[in-house]
């Protein structure tokens, strides 16, 4: 077990803790003592209708989604909601390889799907909290994946869906980016096929994924602005050392390959009867498909595909200079933008 | 001096070499026994008035300008220009560090700008051919940089230009991108500095390298439509393999170093009185600047910020599914709008 500060309550708040004891995977591996870090706010009432869903994307927890999303007033609104916001397995606080008991840490740790993450939250919330239906699952990125998962794998607990730039399944051109990912850690040598020491030993390879997270997850527009000028940075290349390694450097190589292959396979066509098309055709929540201008990684067009296949969907261009990582709440446009479709879909 | 069978006649077809001696840098190395490898098409008039220069781009060589560009009843005809296309220095068949002679062989060869090439490239045609004007410059990505240098350094000279998806200046993203590539082969532990054996030791870096450019090169809409199959490729894997790495895979990792380092530091204005705007308003050639639809390295948005400095300027977008790769002459719809634009441009 790699000690990494980095995912604990000190950096990321407090949350809580639910054990799933041993979680078999699709692929049939066992997590052994599996556990789902996770934060809610707000009450359950009594009816238990009120329930928020909200899964983490790659590298997030759910500090940064309670930062940026979660607020009075706001359409995610803790007076009027129960909000669950869970981090996703490989995250570093749910469980993750840089914990894992012995023998399945590190580069033993077995191989994860989105849909292990959804059937795991499932659990979550029906043992913990008895809940029957959501009233809204929403999620960026990776949490798009698990939002569509969700929406597919339990059709008449979710009521309301709202994926943010992300795909039901992965395309080829993203396939292609999380192999790049992929590569920019497996390549550096000190990485060691996942046996490393420290996790900062692998540190040539965790800048490289900054720089490639950097190019792909800001806008044109975000570059051509320098909106790194407006973000405190006194440069583009103080930004990359100073925002994206900042953010990447800290975390364990492991844990984001294991969140990269996850995200790579992503597909709720997998495993079922049916090509994407007949699967999207399934769900029966209202749905909005959000998608984000400029955004490299997952751009309208491939979200609108999935939206036109999709029986009660609308579809809705988030307009921002920033991107994909205007998820991260650096565009108050993107945030009011958000809050509004949300609450559209709230509403109805 | 590493052999490397790729550059050579039996790979490139045949091109003559000019000489240029001990060739001094802008950034004060010299290049000793400086040579630039060109093809000429078509026949210089009498007037000397009906002369094309096409400078290569990226990895380029003489040889697929000629094929894609040049033809009868093209834009690019030879029954009526004389056409000029240069090897760019690095790119293996002019000089290269794969090549060059000990001491400044791989990993010690000088660093070139694209000033470096533009100077050698005028003389030769002064001194080879005593061409005192071109009737036009034109050139993709690289190329592209440095038919702008052309125009900016000879402006009386240079009658008419045309530079297609590349950009005057390097813009902060494309910057990010070029230090990917270079990344990409350096952090291959075989490459040991620049100083392997067989360019094909940096196999790993080179593969790298390839899938890179095939996420940035290639369009959205190019892997949307998966148009590996209309070229030939059963699937995304077998593209990336049997294109991709099959084309850079062959390369000299140092020569494309040399070029990459070359292309990062692309700036007209560097070195100059004056600032970008400053500088673009002194190119005197009527200039048509060409930008490729989806291009994802050099997006429109950024060609025609650039066209807006230069006074006596068209802008064009070419519409295409293949982004800008298109440049490859993958795609007929492109070359016939290129067609299309030069016409009009030479026809002025």
């Amino acid at each position: 077990m790699n000690k990494n500060t980095y995912y604990s309550e000190e950096v990321h708040g407090p949350y809580q803790v639910f054990d799933l004891g041993d979680f078999v995977l699709e692929k049939g591996d066992t997590i052994r003592g599996c556990k789902l870090a996770y934060k809610t706010v707000g009450e359950l009432n009594v009816a238990k209708d009120n329930v928020i869903l909200v899964p983490t994307w790659y590298s997030g927890t759910h500090q940064i989604i309670e930062q940026v999303y979660v607020g009075k007033g706001r359409a995610l609104d803790p007076e009027k909601y129960f909000i669950i916001i869970i981090n996703q397995i490989g995250n570093g606080l749910s469980s993750s390889p840089h914990e894992a008991m012995f023998p399945q840490q590190g580069g033993n740790f077995p191989e994860v799907q989105i849909s292990d993450d959804v059937r795991a939250q499932h659990q979550l919330l029906t043992e913990e909290f008895s809940i029957e239906q959501i009233a809204l699952v929403m999620g960026g990125s990776m949490g798009a994946q698990q939002t569509y998962e969700w929406a597919i794998r339990y059709p008449d607990m979710v009521k309301r869906a709202a994926p943010i730039a992300g795909t039901a399944k992965v395309t080829t051109h993203n396939f292609l980016f999380t192999q790049l990912m992929i590569d920019s850690i497996t390549s550096d040598p000190a990485w060691h096929n996942g046996w490393y020491g420290a996790s900062t030993d692998v540190h040539l390879g965790l800048s490289r994924l900054a720089k490639l997270f950097a190019m792909m997850g800001w806008s044109h527009q975000f570059f051509k602005q320098e909106r790194w000028l407006a973000l405190g940075f006194s440069s583009m290349s103080d930004f990359i050392t100073g925002f994206m390694v900042g953010y990447f450097g800290l975390m364990d190589p492991n844990n984001l390959l294991s969140m990269a292959r996850k995200w790579q396979r992503g597909d709720v066509s997998h495993n079922r009867d049916g090509d994407l098309s007949e699967v999207l055709a399934q769900i029966k929540a209202k749905t909005y498909v959000l998608a984000i201008e400029g955004d490299l990684m997952f751009p309208p067009d491939d979200c609108e595909t999935e939206h036109l296949l999709i029986p009660d969907s609308e579809y809705r261009v988030i307009q921002t200079t920033d991107g994909h990582f205007a998820l991260f709440g650096t565009d108050s446009n993107y945030l009011n933008q958000v809050d509004k479709y949300l609450n559209e879909l709230l509403s109805s």
